[in-house]
């Protein structure tokens, strides 16, 4: 109960708020699920009834014109239904277990993706994949997390070094420079880059992926351009249905270049969706804060509107804890989020020409206090003092990388 | 750049680390999933051969028995596979895609199981799902990490208030109860649950679970107990092969209520083992920093040996950043990790026998110091105070919950 000591008054709403966001995110997610549900059904029901139609009709005639007995029929695809689990088709596949098929399996399942084109049909192979899994799942989720922090820590380094050229460019740096290295140094330390930009990249790297396996893809599948778009990114979010998957026929022209590419596309597909799904999942985070703080506010009529960036004097409103004189502490932590989110909606931290106009101390200084003012003080009593406000899973090591994740600089 | 500067006199070993430590896990990942190949070949690849053997005599027996033309069957066969793909089977399935099978299949969508046995087959059906994959996708991993997030801090919870209990039952409160709450609250406030613990705890759970739903499936799904569990794990995983897939036939008994049913074990299930591969990973992760501990140390032969549990002392060393003075740098970092990883691999942070053996000074303030040592100490110098030591990934949030995951406090 560190956690409620640290919050001081405000005794037991980090619990309640943390409970709420969950319940809230969990509404969220079931009424998008229904919303779903319909546009699915809509889109695909009439698809399904024709096709439900059509096997009927292909089952009549071939009935009618062999003179097969139905039942008989119906055993022999029952047959064959089996005969599909273990990877046989009419047009010859690549062998299932073969040692390059096992490994296209075991990636597979390490990663999640779970096409099914190949499963274990012997007990024991069935009871070796749950400890099998257990062990190479969790190091894949790790494997992805290290590659998230890699890749965070090199766009936050690129952004980093066009921000400095940008400021230098703008001539800001002149008048900085008077301070020495100290102040700028001080200035571009709490500078951190914007998840948008973040969220940005990773989406047009992704997108790039994606359009590069599709066109091999629809080269060398024969897929449709918008299959192979399909696959990618059903393989890539590791949802993996199964109905297309890469690299199944027996024969591909060039065929262990073509393995090798689609292992090295589904890899960094998968790293690449990842990272783009968790840098989403901060927005929606922060989306569902605001909502909260909305909600909260709405039923409290005595909040008090700030605007989206503050006076310098409100910095110390925010960091001398005193945050229940404005409103009472619900009401506070919901205004904090709205301020919080509102300065994050904009993307970029302070703009650079906010600071020319407010020109009254030092840029450097000026941006130093201001982000305080945008993160500190307010996380510091929005998120309790906790350690880890920005941690929410994977996005915890995003956490002090990005503008909107900062806590402890 | 923060980074490298706050890591002081060893400019570039984080980076490095880093790098080594991912290098590391893709290495071993690699080789496990060549061992997977190997094992899963040698176990599925007869039983592939007999499968392949069993359905050319069934084919043979039909076309023999009924004077078929084996090209029409196969084209009738083609067609079945086909719609097949439209979920059309010999025994009737249920609906694809009235409400509630659309539901089940975007469940399937956003939690990436992806089970398969429903799939979009227009194209609109097709790029739709890729735009609500991309936000529901998004979502389930932040409602997954708030759930992981939430169950963390209920378990530490329920183990602070166990180890309080057995600290009061063992008469350490009465030793400490000199000095008031103010330090009996800081030894506790110090004190984490062990990472073990934490994940027996969340194996239990998941098995409890696996086991209660592989009961209700193998009743309902007429699986065997062995197929119920493997559904169950490739289920909860979010692989989701699709070669089992429960809730599928046309009718079962009290349907509602297993639909209902077969939902809320699957979503348990996901949470529970979504949270057990997390904890897994951070025990991987540990084991990496030892193995590179060990390789770092083996390299270099002036490697001081240390015990695992350091004098006080040693607190000094490692807090007043002059821990190269002990051997360089990178040998530091190593050995640091191997102390650290001994501590951990202990699963307690420092049992109470320990504490009743050095008895110099106060219980409270010893706790307090070791632990200072054990964790803040070598984490300071090995993670290179970058913030989120232990924060990676998902792990983030578990940051500062576990005793084995604490930085700052």
């Amino acid at each position: 109960m560190a956690k409620r000591r640290a919050a001081g008054s405000c005794c037991c709403c980090p619990m309640k708020e943390d409970n709420a966001r969950f319940c809230l995110l969990a509404g969220l997610i079931l009424l998008y699920l229904l919303c779903g549900a319909a546009i699915f059904s809509a889109l695909e029901h009439p698809f399904e009834l024709r096709a439900r139609l059509l096997w009927k009709q292909q089952l009549d005639n071939f009935t009618r014109r062999y003179r097969v007995n139905l039942g008989a029929l119906h055993t022999l695809l029952r047959q064959y239904e089996e005969a599909n689990g273990a990877g046989i088709r009419v047009d010859a596949l690549r062998p299932r277990w073969d040692f390059s098929g096992a490994f296209y399996f075991v990636g597979t399942v390490v990663s999640t993706i779970g096409f099914g084109m190949t499963t274990p049909a012997t007990i024991a192979g069935k009871i070796f994949l749950i400890f099998y899994g257990l062990i190479g799942c969790a190091a894949t989720i790790l494997f992805f997390n290290l590659f998230l922090e890699r890749i965070i820590t090199m766009l936050a380094y690129i952004m980093r070094w066009c921000h400095e050229r940008r400021l230098r460019c703008a001539g800001v740096g002149v008048v900085s420079s008077r301070e020495e290295s100290s102040g700028e140094e001080d200035s571009l330390e709490g500078w951190k880059p914007s998840v948008y930009y973040v969220m940005l990249i990773l989406g047009i790297a992704s997108v790039v992926i994606a359009c590069s396996a599709s066109t091999l893809y629809s080269s060398m599948e024969n897929w449709s351009y918008v299959d192979s778009l399909y696959f990618c990114f059903v393989a890539f979010s590791t949802i993996g249905f199964g109905d297309l998957v890469s690299s199944q026929r027996q024969q591909y022209e060039s065929q262990e270049a073509y393995r090798f590419g689609n292992c090295l596309f589904i890899l960094m597909g998968v790293c690449c969706i990842y990272s783009l799904f968790n840098v989403i999942s901060i927005v929606i985070k922060q989306t569902l804060n605001w909502i909260l703080g909305k909600l909260v506010c709405s039923g409290k009529p005595k909040r008090i509107k700030r605007n989206a960036v503050q006076p310098i004097s409100s910095h110390h409103r925010y960091t001398d804890g005193s945050v229940e004189t404005v409103c009472d502490s619900e009401t506070d932590a919901g205004a904090l989020a709205e301020v919080q989110v509102g300065r994050r909606l904009s993307g970029e931290m302070i703009s650079v020409n906010e600071f020319m106009v407010s020109n009254k101390v030092s840029l450097a200084l000026l941006q130093k206090q201001l982000s305080e003012t945008a993160h500190q003080g307010p996380r510091q009593s929005y998120s309790h003092q906790n350690g880890f406000s920005g941690g929410v899973g994977a996005l915890g090591i995003m956490n002090n990388r990005l503008q909107e994740t900062s806590v402890d600089r």
